[in-house]
């Protein structure tokens, strides 16, 4: 036996050296080059309002506070000052949004019968906010923009829904090609990002200084449209549907709330009878490199979200991390400790494809053993930091 | 040393098992699941035309061969028809992405002079196009357009080009917030994946049923707009640049070409002299998974380029698919081959990371045995494959 250690210790250090040197001439070549980190998903946040815990929320509806400011300019016009209050071109961008949906983006999936009438919708969602005080609005407010907007969808094993994981369910969801969301919608993409509320007794019939998005006296104002949305979304899902949850929740929070959209409005309006409804719920939960795995399925949270898909007649699936979105991830945050191994395999992987059978003997041997080091110093660090 | 490979094998034995039993955990817990391969950029590809070699190109401006139509209906109103011809909505989608380009995607980058009047900016481009034959443009076409739109702009070592690359670079410039590409600027993100091309002698004065893409008597029609844009985009970049180009190019293509828009219209002009000359040009040079990787950093019309770029007095770097993007490449290519050995780390990882210390003795070692088997495996098909 000690003669077969002592091989094994110089075939390692024979093979370190090697590793050295292939490390050293990637060095080499790339020292010259510096890159920016991806940062991939577009999407960076929703411009969803915040639930606050539904228990709380005053249901009748109350005199609005009517929320006057004391600028009276219009940041849009002339010089242009960003503020917090209604998106300058509104209209534009919403109307354009439609064409681009319908025309370009979407233009292959679009059948005769299907083509919306872009100005109809916009003029149908103007004329329930505009003019309107933002504290009066409801969850009725946008009814006919849905209704008009979403007529004649039905997203079949396809829906998409998310909490907590806007960023990398998009970038997944790849504006509709692979999934849908509930943003790759024609009504929700028309308005995804922008930010508008009513004025009354003004000429322009919208605030473009300060949107409020708190009423004392009546909470559903903030839960007019992305409320509405989330709902009619869920009631357009057919079939096996997937909710991407986030396992790594800070602050106490949990993967599945009770106070979230996804269990406020989407997971009460699934269709649970009839050709179009739904038949499975299938769970991704995900935990981000560099953070803690605070949930995995079937613990916690996730056991309530269980009894509840079941409790509703839905089949039930949980899986953590698939490798498809783990690759997302990785992608998005490419210097995270936990991405470095595989990091390190694609770029010995490459240089294999690339510097082939010349050197391929030496390559080869180094990618074993380098990686088995890599594993073993990863592993180290796991019971270092616990 | 017989001792000793009997060791070795019944330990592999051993820790194969300890594999497969981790393997059909995974599978347990995952098969009720199928998810669908990502596809993550939403920019497939360009609309830029085909380049043919310049040198059969006619200069001189000759008559143009005026492209009549037999149907005179326009698909864009009443029932929709998909054409070839300009995009239906091309006005309000190119105003709506005007102002979406200003107030929301790149709002935090304004000062307040540099909002565009998006209708004037549309005005300026229909003036240049509408009721005149697509035949008869050239290269001075949307001078006013650009000189309007990229005023004032300087993109200064962020400025990506590519050719042979458009989805990937896309993918990895995040529109705009890593690096910025030609695509990323106001006048080209205006009309980007979109067709228009004018009639003379019309009512509606664009052709929304067939746009030509080739004038025989005049090669410069096509250019007219992609080649103006990567002119101007060339001559707005500052600093250090980077060029991504495709080293599997098929069908006998370099990745560096002669005709290509880079060749023709990006490189000639970068500035030289000035405050704002380019200093360096970084190459980048990808081989996508599963295809063959036909050129190298320093090999063939790589060679051709690094001597252009230096006779033009910039610096020169080249790398071989750094990281990021092969991690991005992996993502969007989860099936290809050379991406297994990677996706099954990040697995291995993230049970690790999942499942902790509980089982992290049996994990660690399954990991460290089973990436070697991998490489092996993977090594071995390189020799069989060549």
């Amino acid at each position: 036996m000690f003669h077969c250690q002592v091989y094994v210790i110089s075939f390692l250090l024979l093979i370190i050296m090697n590793v050295n040197s292939v490390t050293s001439f990637n060095k080499t070549q790339s020292k010259d080059i510096h890159l920016e980190a991806p940062h991939l998903s577009d999407k960076i946040r929703s411009n969803r309002p915040r639930l606050k815990p539904l228990a709380n929320v005053n249901r009748s509806r109350t005199t609005p506070t009517i929320v006057t400011n004391q600028n009276v300019f219009n940041p849009c016009n002339g010089t242009y000052i960003k503020t917090n209050g209604t998106t300058c071109g509104l209209k534009e961008i919403m109307i354009g949004r439609c064409h681009d949906y319908q025309y370009v983006k979407h233009s292959l999936f679009l059948t005769n019968q299907s083509i919306k009438n872009c100005t109809k919708l916009y003029e149908v969602f103007e004329s329930a906010v505009r003019y309107k005080s933002y504290c009066n609005m409801n969850m009725s407010t946008y009814e006919r923009y849905f209704d008009l907007a979403l007529d004649g969808v039905h997203v079949i094993n396809r829906a998409m829904f998310w909490s907590g994981t806007y960023a990398i369910t998009h970038t997944y969801s790849g504006n509709g090609r692979n999934y849908v969301t509930l943003e790759d919608t024609l009504a929700a993409a028309m308005v995804d990002g922008l930010i508008w509320c009513g004025k009354e007794n003004d000429t322009e019939g919208f605030d473009f200084v300060s949107c409020p998005y708190t009423c004392k006296s009546n909470q559903w104002a903030d839960l007019a449209f992305w409320g509405l949305a989330s709902k009619t979304f869920a009631q357009l899902a057919v079939g096996e549907i997937y909710v991407v949850l986030n396992g790594s929740q800070a602050h106490g929070k949990s993967a599945f709330r009770n106070n979230s959209f996804f269990s406020s409005f989407e997971l009460p309006n699934l269709r649970r009878n009839g050709t179009y409804r739904v038949t499975k719920v299938n769970t991704l939960v995900l935990h981000s490199p560099d953070e803690i795995a605070v949930e995995k399925c079937g613990e916690k949270s996730l056991l309530d979200l269980e009894k509840l898909v079941r409790s509703h007649g839905f089949d039930y699936a949980c899986k953590d991390d698939p490798e498809e979105l783990i690759l997302i991830m990785c992608s998005d945050k490419w210097e995270a400790r936990e991405c470095q191994i595989a990091r390190e395999v694609l770029r010995q992987t490459w240089n294999i494809k690339l510097y082939g059978k010349s050197n391929s003997n030496r390559n080869s041997l180094s990618l074993i053993v380098f990686s088995c080091l890599f594993f073993i110093q990863y592993y180290s660090l796991k019971i270092i930091s616990g």
